[in-house]
């Protein structure tokens, strides 16, 4: 990802959100990383406190948290998303130090932002930052998560255009006033997928340090890709019904689903080790079901053999966030722990 | 819950998964509740270490921590559930300390356990325990959890009802060897609804401490009875598609959901304070999606003027278990902060 923003001449600031991990945000520095994006006001402190110093909050702001804000802002640089004149008011009238504020444009996920058609509001807007010395106007960002709801790369590749178009139009329309602009995009599947960034600035991705079974099933990341994966023991097995039962359930996977190809709910693949080897089953030996912290493998037959009460199998994870997210700490293969936030 | 164990002159142990809390643990103390059921090993040691000293873990051993289970049962008494030949020998082989010992019976839920009907089976596994002296037999217990797949209130008894039968006739096979066992039970549906627990010794209900909305879906509980919200702070405001966004997703509620009455994915109810009072909106105003942290709330165009950014909302969880788990602490109404374990 840092080699594709470099040769697409683009700034990179990726998505911490996924990992919440300073040791893995380290490795980011390695290739040049020097400002990241993050979910929370909580996630920017915790990575504020472990050496980053450029931040964006990629979330339509909370006017609740302001006093964290304010002190964040008072040390570190600090880039908000707004999307509604009463987060301007609320934040022109509270903030204490300068931070930076994207417009959040919505390209059409319909989850937040401004429609992107909409240029007179954002004119309003970019107005009214002017009457706060606190509100540096930095551009306009986006998040096309719609490339999550598709079922081929075409149509990713189809979203990311029609987003590229929306926001060089955007850009086009605004850099008179504005010159120094920038236009951010971010989601994963996009990021991975295309080589045309025209008109782009920012890239913002996050899943692609673990990828995921959903991301698989995009079509973005082989399998040999996903880089996270849940390790549970065997605690039962049911042969006369073709299953297993792991110590490994929703408190752990989270309850994301993907349809398997005999179009029952997915939570997970699965890995098992033989002789030393570590091996993949296909796509009918998977996680069907989970409980608070039960997991049932559906597992062919001739499979089954593989399974041992006291076995630890490894679950290829259908949503790499949420499992990282409710485990809260890696382990790595070799042996190393690695802590997240809250951990 | 006390009342009914009290009057069915059941042994009441109520499972602590729900609420995973010390404090509100210490609650039921005070109505004389002095075993406790958890649902992990973690989860014991935690209970154990906040004074509670005779707890079942009511999930099939798992043989990979019985370091960790033989210094509990140095201290105080451990409860563990088997249904396999190579979970017993391996308790028999590395257990210090003795344990008591249940057989897991499945019922028809088909997640784990003993098919109710392999009488010859159980005979083998109470004949192996007498093996080992660290494994005491305690008798038979069992999850009818299929009560929560159920869509009528006359299913959940009549799946209540199959089980009582079931567990009789285990008991009347096995009460000659062994003339002390135990029968225990454990859904919160059919602890709720039902008024006959013939034969049944013990109960192990959890869910009933909050309740949630899949309980009521089931007819289990009333709204009014759901005794956990999660406050969420309003974001953003799109009334050109009756939707607003809350400070509130998938890392907080879970991805849990049932479906609502007009056919779709249903995430959470929502609650809104209007002049210092609470009002739940009617279900065709409801949490419609979530991602990491964004909720969207799908709302009826007349109740959009409730919400405003900056306001926070409450959401009663479909799966207070799960949204829990994530939250890992409380704050009571009168605003006093409870800690979980992992907290």
């Amino acid at each position: 990802m840092v080699e594709k923003a470099s040769q697409n001449k683009l700034h990179f600031r990726p998505h911490f959100k996924t990992h919440q991990s300073a040791k893995i945000g380290n490795w980011f520095k390695i290739y040049g990383v020097e400002a990241i994006t993050v979910s929370s006001v909580r996630m920017a402190e915790y990575f504020a406190v472990n050496g980053w110093s450029d931040i964006t909050i990629a979330f339509p702001v909370n006017i609740l948290e302001l006093e964290n804000i304010n002190r964040l802002a008072a040390s570190i640089k600090i880039n908000l998303l707004v999307e509604s004149k009463e987060t301007i008011l609320a934040l022109g009238k509270k903030l204490t130090n300068k931070v930076g504020v994207f417009l959040k444009i919505d390209t059409g996920y319909y989850r937040t932002g401004i429609p992107s058609g909409r240029f007179n509001l954002m004119e309003s807007y970019i107005e009214l930052f002017s009457n706060y010395e606190t509100l540096v106007f930095k551009g306009f960002l986006s998040h096309t998560g719609h490339t999550y709801k598709t079922n081929t790369s075409y149509e990713i590749h189809s979203h990311h255009f029609d987003a590229l178009l929306k926001m060089k139009a955007i850009k086009q329309r605004f850099k008179k006033v504005c010159p120094t602009l920038i236009v951010s995009i971010g989601d994963t599947p996009s990021c991975t997928l295309s080589d045309n960034f025209r008109g782009v600035d920012e890239i913002r991705p996050g899943n692609f340090v673990f990828y995921d079974l959903m991301q698989h099933k995009l079509g973005v990341c082989s399998l040999d890709d996903i880089a996270v994966k849940l390790a549970c023991p065997v605690v039962a097995k049911h042969p006369s019904r073709n299953e297993v039962v792991i110590y490994g359930g929703a408190i752990h996977l989270s309850k994301e689903y993907i349809t398997n190809i005999d179009g029952k709910k997915m939570f997970g693949r699965i890995i098992i080790r033989q002789n030393g080897e570590r091996i993949l089953l296909d796509e009918l030996n998977y996680v069907s079901a989970l409980s608070q912290e039960h997991g049932i493998l559906k597992v062919m037959r001739k499979d089954l053999k593989y399974f041992n009460v006291g076995d630890i199998i490894e679950i290829i994870p259908v949503h790499s966030c949420l499992t990282a997210n409710l485990m809260r700490k890696y382990m790595t293969t070799d042996g190393e722990e690695i802590t997240m936030m809250n951990c």
